[in-house]
């Protein structure tokens, strides 16, 4: 076995044994091979694909390539979700307290991650002394006083997948579903949880721009989740406009505590209670529609935001501010964005409206970048909203007014007004419970 | 323009601009663009191909990264020669004389390379003295006085084609028609000559492994050298079996001396011959008819043998040894390898041949390595032979007889004998004149 022979099948569009993937991993997170020979095999990869087997090996082979956490001192159906990645996407903040208070145990490691604004963890650490970096013991220990405990990913949890993407990010390798799936569940799997429920993001603002795509993906994932024993479901939604009516950590946050509240937009809520829905079904409390019932009722009798409290509380955060989140970090600047013409929203550029709260120091183009809390924009008009020239469609947070010009060029750009009303498209496209 | 841009492009199957392929040779040759995102665009390329205005662009910009051989001081029709590479390969030694007797002027840059026997270069370093490191003055003046002159190739010809070369050898991205006719036409374009003629092989021993693997090869070359302005023919010949009855440095000049005689092994003579004409051809001097006519003369009253004889003066060689090429050097162990059976040959795996010829220290594995002039095989039967069981099948020569039990054993191996005989295959299968 040698690292040629691997590359020529590969690109000979040839599948690759277990032991030739095994083989590859292990090579390059020992440094024995180059990073030259792994990016061509990505790229062979990209252009030629993996089927189920190969892409399982690599899931397992990335997984054995670090630590691993036993949830199994939490029982059965410890519960995890994951997002692909959208812009305005507070999910995680509304539904693991929510499935909590619906009788779950959710013990979810999350990243920091790059992008238009910072991850679960970043929109966390909005809050006052609020500790993200929780030992084991701490771990498991709020997640069974509260249900519902999260901490940063740990640096040993599969680290062949953070020596493979930083590769593909700079080789163009990025956009392969096996890549993509293998990379996501290795993770999800390594992070111990049983029930795992995906959020596949399709539009302009997601990787997959296609249903068709995001269904390919969703099905390899789920695949890949079966044969490690797992339970895994997807919902398909819509990233071709922002979720929601923020963008930035802690006004995603403060979005995320009304949405708790039975507050929030409608399309954040409804994308929450069918998410819930889906995992608490897969995670056997009842019938599809009594589970949506237990999590409707959830939000409205304020046991998932009492949730969200104790665990703010456990972890060390100040709880006033979940109390009151005006108390929570606001740029001392803001400014309004006003629309030139009369007429309806057409079209939005999710990806752009991400980049614009980037701008305003929302997330981070490099990982040793920090975080600007109370940056990013309010919108007030969404895609399909009637608008009146004039009338403001959003404001903008930042802690220098220098920042708002190029903000507010980069989000006019991304909103394009028409003069017909488009049809309203929905927040979940589909649900893929199995393949 | 970004090498990101670049790798989605080509990942995509879709074509690269000029100024795409001049940004990455540029960028790769200045370090800027580094070596695991060039690996990646090379095995985009084998994988999805590039198309005939791509492969022209990257052979220009191959060229425009080094010096170029400005061979005008030698007048019209400077010829030049070059195989894609078999076993037992002498036919420079003959053909570049030969034509030269016949008129032309030949003034050839010659890599050293790696493989079972070294190059053309090596081979003629077999004689005590002979200069292969000339000036530029006076590699012109050699060839002014005799018609022919040969010098080991200029480091700074085309240094973008060593550096891609060296990553294509250990990322499995050699066998790519566009990327091999581009290394191959950018070195012959920048060497300065006029008239160019390639012998592509075809077979076990070659890189092409089918004739229409070679026609593409052969086609993409002639069309290159056409778009710089060059006349290039090729022709397509066997790799099935080693050419004529050595393998080894010292061993082949023997060899090409005899064949320089008029008493060469039919192959070999009959290969130079029409690679001969088609030069002739080429540069003007008559019909198919005629210019093989005056090849066929030039080897039986000796005019081919006597230029070899005054290059070899001029670059400082010693003569006695083309006079009596007993002088040649020759190592002291020798060992026949007999038939096991009788019948005949009827299959010779030729890069087995070659590999053998290595084991006896022949060639070179790597760069560093010295090669042994005086070791080889002399094969006393060919493909088609009948053979009597303790028959001498070739006799090895080595400088340390504990070479010749691994070399046996590949050799045997490589020889396959059977009860009936095969059909003879010509050596020439095709002569390309145009696409």
């Amino acid at each position: 076995m040698n690292i040629y022979e691997i590359l020529t099948a590969k690109k000979r569009g040839l599948p690759l044994s277990d032991e030739a993937i095994d083989f590859f991993v292990d090579g390059f997170v020992r440094g024995e091979i180059a990073d030259y020979q792994a990016s061509a095999l990505l790229m062979a990869i990209c252009i030629n694909g993996m089927n189920d087997a190969e892409t399982y090996a690599l899931t397992r082979a990335m997984i054995a390539s670090g630590d691993t956490v036993d949830l199994s001192p939490l029982g059965q159906s410890v519960c995890d979700k994951h997002s692909t990645g959208g812009v305005g996407d507070k999910v995680s903040l509304v539904l693991l307290p929510l499935v909590a208070a619906c009788g779950l145990t959710v013990a979810k490691m999350s990243g920091r991650g790059l992008g238009h604004t910072g991850g679960t963890i970043d929109k966390l650490e909005s809050i006052e002394g609020f500790d993200t970096a929780l030992s084991r013991e701490r771990f498991l220990s709020v997640a069974r006083k509260t249900g519902f405990a999260i901490t940063g990913q740990s640096e040993g949890l599969v680290p062949a997948d953070k020596l493979l993407y930083a590769l593909r990010d700079v080789t163009a390798t990025v956009d392969s579903i096996p890549l993509i799936a293998s990379s996501i569940m290795s993770k999800k799997i390594a992070s111990g949880a049983d029930v795992i429920v995906l959020d596949v993001k399709v539009g302009s603002g997601a990787f997959c721009k296609t249903e068709a795509d995001a269904k390919q993906l969703a099905d390899t994932m789920i695949g890949l989740g079966k044969r490690a024993g797992k339970k895994v479901a997807a919902l398909l939604t819509d990233m071709n406009t922002p979720l929601g009516n923020t963008i930035g950590n802690a006004l995603e946050l403060k979005e995320a505590i009304a949405t708790l509240k039975g507050e929030g937009p409608d399309d954040l809520k409804d994308l929450c209670l069918t998410l819930a829905q889906t995992i608490l079904h897969l995670a056997g409390k009842g019938d599809r529609n009594r589970c949506r019932r237990d999590a409707l009722r959830a939000l409205q009798d304020g046991s998932a935001l009492e949730i969200l409290r104790k665990t703010v509380s456990e972890q060390g955060g100040n709880v006033a501010q979940i109390d009151n989140p005006d108390l929570l970090p606001q740029c001392r600047y803001k400014q309004e964005v006003f629309a030139a013409r009369s007429g309806y929203i057409v079209e939005t550029d999710a990806e752009r409206y991400g980049m614009a709260a980037l701008l305003l120091g929302a997330g981070r183009r490099k990982k040793s970048d920090s975080v600007d809390h109370g940056a990013g924009i309010v919108l007030h008009k969404k895609l399909g909203d009637a608008v009146h020239a004039g009338e403001s469609l959003a404001t903008l947070y930042a802690s220098d007014p220098a920042l708002f010009a190029e903000a507010e060029t980069t989000l006019l750009q991304a909103t394009v007004l028409g003069d017909r009303q488009p049809c309203p498209t929905p927040v979940v496209l589909q649900t893929v419970l199995d393949r």
